[in-house]
């Protein structure tokens, strides 16, 4: 069965996204820093990392916040935060509590909404994954509830030399997981360790 | 004038000690699990760094719950965890709010009982220490203090791959020092990160 994995920035404090989120902030205060080690430019070993994220991935699921558009029902003008291209090039299916027909953008994105649970996102991502990858692409709350299903195989976390002293923490409300740290790759501007999840 | 190092074992999620600690146990539950990195006796990069972390400090500065014997006024036969000859074999400052004549132990080790704040912990063992580092040994709150102040030239973090979902985060109250990772070791037991600290 595909694997299922999952890419997180995190600061050094644990936070996966600054206090005051909000519609039109969803990484918080300060929650951009988390993401300066992937926007650098600069050739090296986080531009490989960042480059490679989405290799090997065939299908994405994310939480409502992560794509945006308000919590109420869709106001069908939104389509994401990421353009006419955005970087998936893959079936991304987003957990809602409203229904929405799917969205197919350009580059083989396409946004499919799932209003019947983590579960069944679960389910369509891995039928349209094929034999590739499923990447829970988060947000952190997205992430803590597959977590917590004993449904993510993998983590990699890439721990960012910051500290936000608030938000968004990714392990909370996750279960008593094991982990295996398997990787550890790093740079001045973040490290990166890829854990297998035991249990 | 020397460096002030900190040693500091962590969980993924970010706690230094687990919850409910007391007199009797400063690591609180689960906490101990923190620490089996540096005691597996196996040859290897975790015990090599184990025995790294005493070298080069010449004087160690530690909290009274680190130190034990609870938190009042002292019972004298309290001579620490460590049995006659602590692992220490230098002069170690204890923060205390209640005076106690120095204890001598073997091989090396001294404790000295602080009453007067870390400023005055710190430049005591800054002298005592000659050219050798000052190493803050913990616990977390103690840690936390010294880098508040913006007295920590380097933090020596060792991630375990657990969770202990509740307990004493190292990450609080300590202002918003910058770091920058400068040397990363790892190993299926653990993840050492050495942070310099820049402001």
């Amino acid at each position: 069965m595909n694997s299922v994995t999952c890419n997180l920035s995190i600061s050094l404090d644990g936070f996966a996204a600054g206090p005051n989120q909000g519609p039109d902030d969803p990484l918080g205060v300060g929650g951009m820093r988390l993401h300066d080690w992937a926007q650098s430019g600069e050739p090296g070993v986080d531009a490989e990392i960042a480059k490679q994220i989405t290799e090997g991935v065939g299908a994405h699921i994310m939480g409502r916040k992560m794509f945006g558009g308000g919590d109420g029902p869709w106001d069908e003008s939104w389509r994401g935060w990421w353009g006419e291209d955005p970087p998936y090039h893959a079936p991304v299916f987003v957990l809602t509590q409203h229904p929405r027909e799917p969205l197919e953008m350009q580059g083989g994105t396409t946004f499919t909404f799932v209003t019947d649970g983590i579960e069944s996102a679960l389910e369509q991502a891995r039928a349209a994954a094929g034999d590739r990858e499923v990447a829970i692409a988060g947000g952190a709350s997205t992430v803590q509830q597959y977590l917590a299903a004993g449904a993510l195989d993998e983590i990699y976390l890439h721990i960012a030399p910051v500290l936000l002293g608030d938000g968004e923490r990714l392990f909370e409300n996750v279960g008593a997981p094991a982990f295996e740290p398997i990787e550890v790759v790093s740079s001045p501007a973040a490290t990166h360790i890829r854990y297998r999840i035991l249990s």
